[in-house]
Order: structure tokens, then sequence, then C-alpha cells
């Protein structure tokens, strides 16, 4: 897959595209043109002919593209067609969402354990896994195999957390603590920082009312 | 404020720079050289003055930003200057994640209502806010000043609440549902897409593997 180079916007783009064609799919359409495409993505036609040639493009002039090819072979480019296992370590409001969140699971990200120091949550079990004390992290991890480890804990937790789990094989962090970890190169991260969506939307309001002398 | 034409790739480390200077602040720091704030942050210098410069610079060449006071305009930029009423439509675990965090308050986002469908949930209050029933959404967004509304519902029910919300003069969306809405240009939506950030990460590892030949 010549994918080498593709820019981190094209990338941000595809899960998108990805979710429109699992949305055709299971309204059984077969092939949809880069037109009919454009108006429900609400992007321009050649910016998804652009994107999709990245990868070789798929589609065939005047002929469109079939949906389940174009959406199977999104899905190998985003590495969905390996299981993934997850863990979180926090079960808070935050970490119970993730955790209930069954559409994870059919995109192959399997959850295999949740931890949190509260004992009041021990045994406590989210669909079927139980909550495991954080005493137990170290070892949970450095015998079974975590592909990801979800932080939903305090950042004055997560970096202490995060090097345990690094020091023990986990290679791909999905960030929530309000904090930017330092870790080694060669281990992924991705952040969700929820309050600076927050201020992202107050600095698009405060524009937009600038703008409109409110 | 000259901030006209400022690219959104600015705008969204904005958030960041006001995260450490708040830091800095809570440490006691007066003062610091984009040099030091560069190595904390992990970015270049020179990109940090370019950023900065944005908004008319706010250093002196070879003495450095003032702490305070640029945390304070980074702060009004992001229009953090005045308060913002939130409510949120749906009180599962995200919902509940959400307006149990604290320090949405501290930066002037004041939960002023939750609402769920789930009879259950009736009147227990969250950090003083009782959670209340979906057939209320309508006159209380119609009697009360609602700035943003934060929607973690289901994506078969978001357009469809979306629509009304906006129905009744709330301009601002930080949408969790999985769907793209289709609101008026004059409405303010910020997505976060769970899911997408996921397979974000799902990418990267991916290509992370095939580089080093797993």
């Amino acid at each position: 897959m010549e994918d080498r180079g593709i820019s981190q916007a094209v990338i941000r783009r595809l899960p998108r595209y990805y979710r429109y064609l699992g949305e055709l799919l299971e309204g059984g359409v077969e092939r949809i043109s880069s037109n009919d495409l454009s108006k429900r993505m609400n992007v321009t036609a050649s910016q998804i002919r652009q994107d999709l040639n990245n990868f070789g493009g798929f589609g065939q002039q005047g002929y469109g593209y079939n949906v389940k090819y174009l959406y199977t072979e999104i899905g190998k480019i985003l590495g969905l067609e390996e299981d993934h296992n997850i863990i979180i370590i926090g079960a808070g409001n935050l970490g119970q969402a993730l955790a209930n969140y069954a559409a994870f699971e059919k995109r192959g990200f399997i959850l295999k354990g949740i931890f949190d120091v509260n004992p009041r949550l021990a045994g406590v079990t989210i669909r079927g896994v139980p909550i495991r004390m954080m005493d137990e992290l170290r070892s949970f991890v450095a015998n079974n195999e975590v592909d990801i480890a979800a932080l939903t804990i305090p950042k004055d937790k997560a970096e202490e957390v995060a090097d345990m789990l690094v020091e023990n094989g986990v290679r791909a962090i999905w960030n929530f603590a309000h904090i930017d970890l330092n870790l080694p190169d060669n281990v992924i991260v991705e952040n969700v920082h929820l309050s600076e969506s927050l201020m992202q939307l107050s600095y698009n309001i405060s524009r937009y009312n600038e703008e409109h002398q409110k």
C-alpha cells in the first residue's frame, strides 16, 4: 500500500470516509459516484478523488466507487482488519463511557481490562469485563497482550502510569488526561483534550459575535 | 484584536499555549523566554514567536514574555473572559463525565442544565444541577440563556434535537454524536468524534508496524 508521505490531513479524513461508506453499505448502496459522495459528505468531488488517489484510487471514471470494496480497503488502511486489545485506566464516568461503547468492539477494539483506584469499583463488571484495582495493572500488562491503553485518569497521575505501561510493553496510548505525555518516540499517542475542544468552540463563538457585532 | 485570517492551525494551538501558561502561572513563574517555553512545549521557539505575532506579539526581544499578561490575552482571544452557559443533552456516562468536570467551570463554562430521557435519572443532581427530562428541554432553552449545548446522545436522535435547539436560539453545539449535523451556517459546531480518534490511533499503529516490519 503506497501511503508513505500521505499528509496527516488526508489521514484525518479517512475515518470520515469510512463512516459514510459504512452507512451506505448498511443502506444497501453498492456503488456511488464521487459526485454523490461529495454531496453527502459536503466536500468537493475533486477533494474526494484526490484523497482516494493517494491510495491508488479505487474508482473508475464515470462508473463510481464500489462501496463495499472501498469500505474494506479504507478499513485496511486504517488498520481495522486486525483486532486491537484495549485496556482502560480510570473507571470514572469517562472510562465507563468508553468501556460501554459497543461500536468500538464492532471495529475490532476488544476491551480486555479496566482499572481504577476506587475499591468500591472492584469486581464491578462492564460488558463482562471486571474492574480491577490499579495494583494489578503492572502484572496484567506484562502478562497479556495489550495494544492500546486509554488513559482517563487525572493529569497528575498520567505520566507515571504511562511510563509504567510503556516499560511493560504498551506501545499506543489513547490519552484523555489533560497533559502532554513525555514518552519515547516509538510510543504512539493520540490525545483527546476535551477542554481544548471546548475552548476552540468558545473562540469560534467570540469571532462570530465580533463579526456580527453582537 | 487583529486576528482575521488567522489559520485554524494557529487557533488550534492557542488552547495549548493557554494551558502551559496557566501551569507556569500556578507555579509562580512571572516571565519566560520563547526558548524556555519552546523546550517545555516541544515546539520550536520560532513557531511560538510566529504564532504569537499573529496577535500582535506579546514579548520583547531578549526580555521574554510576561506570563500573566500573555495568559490573560490568550484567554481573551479564546473568548474566556466571558462566561458561557452550557447545557448537556444526554446524561449517560459521557454526559455525566462532562457535567462533573469542574475545570470547565473554572474557565467560565457554567453548567445550567442536564437532560435525559431516562426517568430513573429525573431529579438526580450533578454538581447541584438536576437532571431534567427531555420534554422540558424546549421550554428550558426558550426561557434561559443557553450559549452552548453539548450533545452526548445517540446519533439517530442528534439531528432532531440539534434542530430543535437551534430553532429555540442555541447558536453553538458541542457534538459528541457520531454524525455530521446539518445545521444553518450561523450555528457553530465543534465535533468530538471519539471513534475517529481511535481509528487515527489504529492507523498510526499499522504504519509503525509496517515500517518496523513487525
